[in-house]
């Protein structure tokens, strides 16, 4: 496994919009590494639809308006945000930098985004919390027994995180043929500090004719009554984690679930599902106009932010492009990253006459007219 | 004609998904045998279309269904079917690995799946019978005479062959141009071991102004008589393969025929037809919601046959990718496959929240409402 | 000028279908002839869009039909086909063989095939008809004169033409942006035989102001009224080339005008203009079903034809694969690309279920529902 | 930075439609200069779009008719225009000639074109007029102080400019990707000339907290008001730049603004805009028929051209193409380039069968059927 490249200790002269992370990431990760990271299943089909998605929607801009009065703070799950967009978990960022989460943290809390640290982050919840602005937020996976999920609860809440984000859609890991293919394998200095303490998880044995599927893996799948067992057990706000289906938005609404993330986990669950994008109007539609909806999945530009909020999310996450700054700059790239998007969205909601996020909606989308 | 490269007798290490299987393929194949069976007919235009169908349909996942009671059983054809992923039948088999059809009886016993036996096999159906698992099936060729055509049915039954395969599609095979340009000739030691001992067949004489396919090959071209005839011949049920049009799915059904395989034989039998996929729909409107309908052409994927069974249709075929996983690895190679795709196929339906097959429908595809 | 390499005397063992000369003839092309030849004009979107326009069309094939008294053979403008693939009118058919259209005369002979001769001939019509077959067309431009256009026509009557093909939609000649960019110019000996005699083109003087094309070359160019006068000067059938609104399609057949071809001359006249298949179906609907229509460009395979037949013609024209063919091996290249394209025709036809000309028909096309 | 290639004097041999400038001005730009000037912003999604936009439009071809007495002029906005291309105001052109604005001044008067000069021009606005035509019109963008914005305006008058063209979609600046990757830095002697004498514009002081874009660079934007003023400051026709919102345009239309240009700024401005081609027919029904409209963005090709007038525009302008033939061969160059596009122009009339521009209309666009 080839290392990367160190990281750099300033910001790079050649970097002048987010997107060129994705670019210059390349110069930074191991090939391994970074087919990892950039990789999607199957046949990626549904990493390109996350792409295609947002580039078929076309901004309708506005001439004159005054928004000189103009900010990025919206209130979200009672929480105060300064901007939309929030660093999406993302597992093993020890991967892109040495010091990893801890970097994330910090370029969270020197630019005042929301961080979800993820529950298979290369470092500690607790660790990461020192270094953490106020926002910070925490992914859950649910664990083989509810004492650990419990346990991973009870020190969320203890390192004072403010929102707790389950994530369900990802009960099933299959291998990503990009990272395949490119020889990528963990390395052994890699490991879910999160859960380094825990019993090692017992094997599954199955019997002959079983299912390594339905009686393996599913077996140990989180149901209906275990997420209603956890909003049981605590009072910060409780969001899920990828929702595609309007009927289990509104089922997950009803259930008292605080917000809904709308994501197909970055292309890397199940290909061949929609775009995040493409399923958010259905989404809105029918948990309403209220009702926290947060998108991740091929968000690369402030236009990508700003159409997202104008088919209907209140806040967006980045998964990819935090890791890339991370490898090229630490946490000095990953805030130049989020300044980068967040003057992006201004110049765009300047662009298309929004001096507010409640500005934003679907009349700033053109619907062509040739094309129909 | 260069050799193949010896199959492995071993898992290859770097193949991970179905998939993998038709990059593998291309190191042992020769570049001329790769082109004959890789190829299809024409331009190419239906072989392209046959994937792009697959491509475009999106799966729309739900979350924390209980799908641990789940399995891949149907009963179909009166056949109980421990999974509906079928090996096609593909004609010489010789082609890819020196033992054939024989290694891919094997594959298919040890992994419970039903297997079509091509007339054109390299093999011949009373020596791979012996290698073959209960779910034997027979693809039948009408031959110049009723007479060969009766033998070949009544070898089948004595080889206890359980159902019976009638190919309508290939009355006229053109060349691959694909096979062409790589300089593909058939091997002369591969040949149809079935029709190894029966008298050459009588050419054709044509008089001055007939054509070769009008007076030629379609004089000898079976009809609805010959189909009548058959199926009074036997106690089996028959199925018919090459169905794309739903007139002749509802005739075939009104006949007596026993199930149909939705198939434009995988892109090799005329160029500028429909996917497979794009016609299941309105055939299976055609014929009902309990008439046996198979679909090949294009499967790749567990998601792929998810997608089909989605769309109408009750199991498939696989075809290529059996010929590819046969030359890398033989009996080996065609097992882990149908391995690798059956998993893949329950990791899809755990994560739209299907069980058994019965619960997968129209209901688990996504249509765009952004695209329309 | 590089020269073409030498036409083979025997037939080419790798052709197998006729869209194999499209890929042959660049080694027989020098390739500046070549760019010439395969050009479009403009940004080639038209060129392109020819053969998407074949490419999105999907057959619907049947099976079990008797196709056994099928035949190609069609009575069009009076004049008894045996089949329905004509060979196109192409101006300076010397650049790509020595002997030009001698030679397509001699093909067209051979295989009982109708063939246009063109005004811009590099052999004279004479001298063609002498080689030529009962169904040789003459292929008219309207000249500076009435005189030499007549002179022409009597001509073409005196050597036994049959039918007449006035193209009018070449009033303007843009330079092809490939040719150009190959250095093609026109060699010295490949010449416009026909109007070798005539009386040199008096050059056209504009006032200042005056536009090149409104007061120059389009003074010049024909009129309804020129029309009408060539109708009555003659008994042949006149058929009118160029024709791709449906307006200018009625109003020609109100004038005498005995059938019309669809064509946008390749994709070489005017760059943005429709595939002929596109708006065939519209200008079939506007004439009527029995008034005589045919069609050209982007013909390269039997599948083309039928789907041409399918869709509104009655007949079709080739024009580049023609020149190909010529190119490869003369004669017998045209006469061996005749048959290709006529048995692939004929294939299409036995797996459509359509043992005639008369039996193809819109109900042979699939319309994605799919897509829908 | 490298330098230019020096412009040739005498007409490129192998340029025969205007778009060949594209390719050609690849051999006279320094790799830097040719990406400042042939990028888009973003990921380019506006600039690709505005191409397509017009390849999708299908020019439908009449036969035989008199066009004998056409011609390409019209008035507009009160002037006399000889034809309906003008050179959109470019800033910087002496990045690519070292006597810019002043060569192509000289060619649009040398060609009887309008042609606009950019605030942002290398000459000054008095130093153009002295060599250009009668047809100058003069963009200005809105400085700092209404003081400067009115010099400039006097100036302008001063030289008699005709018409005052505002450009109103450029408050931000997001900078070219593509000229960033390739190392472009504007050089020192490359100047905006007309704003040289004014004082320095004093940079904004933000407070902690405020935004760059909302209270920094928008503080300075102007509003409707200042729109207001400036109408009331001349008599010149003021035509306003930059619209793509049918509601912008109809309140611009009451404003008194004499016409509008639709423009996405050539797909510099912001990334993810409609193709201006694709909401020229909604702002033409917002506006009604006789409201002067102009397009630019995407203009290579008298059929563009042509497409852009039948869909509604009654002119249209030229930026990177006249900024090609400026470094190919000087005003040379950009006079040849004119002349091309105006013939062109007249071609794709005379093959629609337009004598004049108000016979060109939407009816001469094909809608296919087939795709519908």
């Amino acid at each position: 496994m080839q290392e990367n490249r160190p990281a750099l200790t300033s910001l790079p002269a050649d970097i002048r919009c987010a997107q060129d992370y994705v670019w210059a990431a390349e110069h930074f990760l191991s090939p391994e590494r970074h087919a990892y990271i950039a990789g999607g299943c199957g046949r990626e089909v549904t990493l390109a639809a996350n792409h295609a998605a947002f580039d078929a929607v076309r901004l309708w801009p506005r001439l004159l308006r005054d928004v000189r009065h103009g900010h990025l703070a919206r209130t979200l799950l009672g929480r105060p945000l300064q901007h939309p967009i929030l660093l999406a978990p993302v597992a093993y960022q020890t991967l892109a930098h040495a010091r990893g989460e801890i970097e994330v943290a910090r370029a969270a809390a020197a630019t005042d985004s929301g961080f979800v640290l993820s529950t298979l982050a290369g470092c500690s919840l607790e660790a990461v919390a020192e270094q953490a602005g106020e926002e910070r937020w925490f992914q859950l996976y649910f664990q083989e027994t509810r004492e650990i999920t419990l346990d991973l609860l009870r020190r969320a809440e203890a390192a004072a995180y403010k929102v707790l984000v389950v994530t369900l859609d990802s009960a099933i890991k299959l291998p990503s043929p990009r990272a395949q293919r490119a020889g990528f394998r963990m390395p052994d200095d890699v490991q879910a500090a999160n859960l380094a303490h825990y019993p090692p998880v017992a094997p599954i044995t199955l019997e002959r004719g079983q299912s390594r599927i339905f009686q393996g893996v599913m077996q140990r799948a989180p149901g209906w009554d275990d997420l209603a067992w956890l909003l049981q057990q605590t009072d910060l706000p409780v969001v899920v984690k990828g929702v595609l289906h309007p009927a289990d938005a509104t089922r997950l609404q009803s259930l008292g679930v605080a917000g809904l993330i709308v994501s197909n986990h970055g292309g890397r669950g199940l290909d061949g599902v929609p775009a995040s994008l493409d399923v958010l109007p259905c989404i809105r539609q029918a948990v309403g106009a209220n009702y926290p909806l947060l998108l991740d999945s091929g968000i690369q530009a402030g236009s990508d932010v700003f159409k997202a909020l104008a088919l209907g999310a209140d806040a967006v996450l980045v998964g990819r492009l935090q890791t890339y700054a991370l490898a090229v700059a630490g946490a000095l790239g990953v805030a130049h990253m989020l300044r980068l998007l967040r003057e992006e969205l201004e110049a765009c909601m300047a662009q298309a006459g929004c001096a507010t996020l409640a500005d934003i909606s679907s009349a700033m989308i053109f619907k062509a007219t040739q094309e129909d």
